[in-house]
């Protein structure tokens, strides 16, 4: 389990690494004006945090496991976490969530006004496809990437499922819509952080499916976990407000199943997530572990 | 003159009937949902209006200049339209601008809700770029117009422009501040329309300079006429709210030169435009025509 958390980290480090450096030379492009500089403190205020980079570190892992070098990947890594970014932003704004903090720090919002946070989320978006155009892989790969992006995070991929997630909260909804819900949410990104890193290694086959499998999978997972926390969490450690989706009076995997069947569920999920990584062998022995700490995670 | 409408009837007619077709298609692609339904609903509401598509023409003749068809640009000319559309409805979100009305209908938010306008203006800009991803151009092209498109729209671009907007409310600008707001705000949309149109043609060369040196100057005229018609106009010519720029004690060349200076300002812009077209010959005639029937308009 050590081993997890310390490749965990590495990527993580190196990834923070990167991205800090990346948003540090966007100043030094032209045209600059207050606009553009006001938008580099808001996107660099929301986008360089403490959180867990399971997006990139799933990016760059699988990079790896495709016989990449998981730093080919990188700026596939940072153009999934700004479009993760930049749904936290727009999903905190007040005709939305209305959270006031996100991962311990004042949400965009509280920090730079309403109209700006807007803003800065449309300019992560924006940046998104910047980066990858502007990266030094081929164009194919670029291209590659910026279908692989555009289908998860777009009006049939995350934006539907926060549509959804909306409607969860005024109309009943039942188990099969929750599924649906977090699957496009949640899952689509996550199983885009896989598909990136293998796009990245330039790899569209069998290795590329295992990787959509196993990441739509701990995806779905994932979010049933951060329903349970949800309930079970406490605000300090989450570093966001908690009792959201009861006070919201959302229908989750927790209120249709309860906490109980809803661990065993996302567990089970795990399960299956695993036994796609048998095409790896135990090369892929971190992401094993990796998707059973997700699953038991307190944050 | 009649020459001049004509052809732009004929592209709008051209890019109408393509952008309908393919905003059809959307609900044909998986997966699709009850938010993926909504969101393909509330993008075709605001893309498919009765818009006069100076981006789309710009485009699409410009790749006839450059030795194409202007039909290889079609894809280019969508994702630069829908790039636009996008920021028209965030714009009018009431955090932006709080307008009700746009192009002659009930703007995003007051159709489908606040919460859901946003997440339509996020589906469109993450739409334009699986647009460019996914359509037939070489993958050099679409590498190309992803830049160039993300780079015009984002945060030294268009959203820089914006930022600028809104504080232009609050501080008393000057000059070169509305100068550079408008060049952002509204020429670099503009600029790019002409780009892609050239990238589309795969010319990168002096035609290409002279597109985006034609297209940044009508750009900035475009702005400032807009600005003289939100004093001289008609809402109900302009099919949204007039007079909001007064309203709002907002810094414009109307408020800082006077109408009389501003049009002159506006003239001469199209002046100098029009001589980065001599590369072309008389080829150009329909943009000669065009830039000044824009500075004539009257909405």
């Amino acid at each position: 389990m050590a081993d997890y958390k310390s490749r965990l980290s590495f990527y993580a480090d190196e990834f923070n690494a990167y991205a800090e450096a990346q948003t540090e030379s966007l100043l030094s492009k032209e045209p600059s004006s207050f606009g553009s500089e006001l938008m580099v403190e808001a996107m660099k205020y929301s986008l360089i945090t403490s959180g867990k980079r399971i997006r990139p570190a799933l990016c760059l892992e699988f990079c790896r496991l495709c016989s990449g070098d998981y730093r080919q990947a990188m700026p596939l890594a940072l153009a999934v976490e700004t479009v993760h970014t930049y749904s936290l932003i727009h999903d905190d704004l007040p005709c939305m969530d209305d959270d006031d903090y996100r991962r311990g720090k004042l949400s965009s919002h509280k920090k730079f006004g309403y109209a700006n946070a807007l803003l800065a989320g449309d300019a992560l978006l924006t940046l998104a496809f910047e980066i990858i155009a502007s990266c030094d892989l081929d164009d194919g790969k670029k291209v590659r990437a910026a279908k692989i992006l555009s289908s998860a995070a777009g009006y049939r991929g995350m934006v539907a499922g926060q549509v959804m997630d909306l409607r969860n909260e005024s109309v009943k909804a039942d188990l099969e819509c929750v599924e649906l819900t977090d699957e496009l949410k949640t899952g689509e990104m996550i199983r885009a952080s896989g598909l990136l890193g293998c796009a990245a290694a330039g790899e569209y086959g069998e290795k590329a499916d295992a990787a959509e499998s196993f990441c739509g999978k701990i995806g779905l997972a994932f979010q049933i976990v951060d329903d349970i926390l949800d309930v079970e969490g406490s605000s300090e450690e989450l570093g966001k407000a908690v009792g959201s989706d009861e006070k919201n009076d959302k229908s989750t995997y927790v209120s249709l199943l309860g906490v109980e069947k809803a661990k065993a569920l996302a567990l089970s999920l795990t399960d299956d997530a695993v036994k796609a990584l048998d095409v790896f062998g135990s090369e892929a022995d971190f992401l094993r572990e990796l998707a059973y700490g997700l699953v038991e995670r307190k944050k």
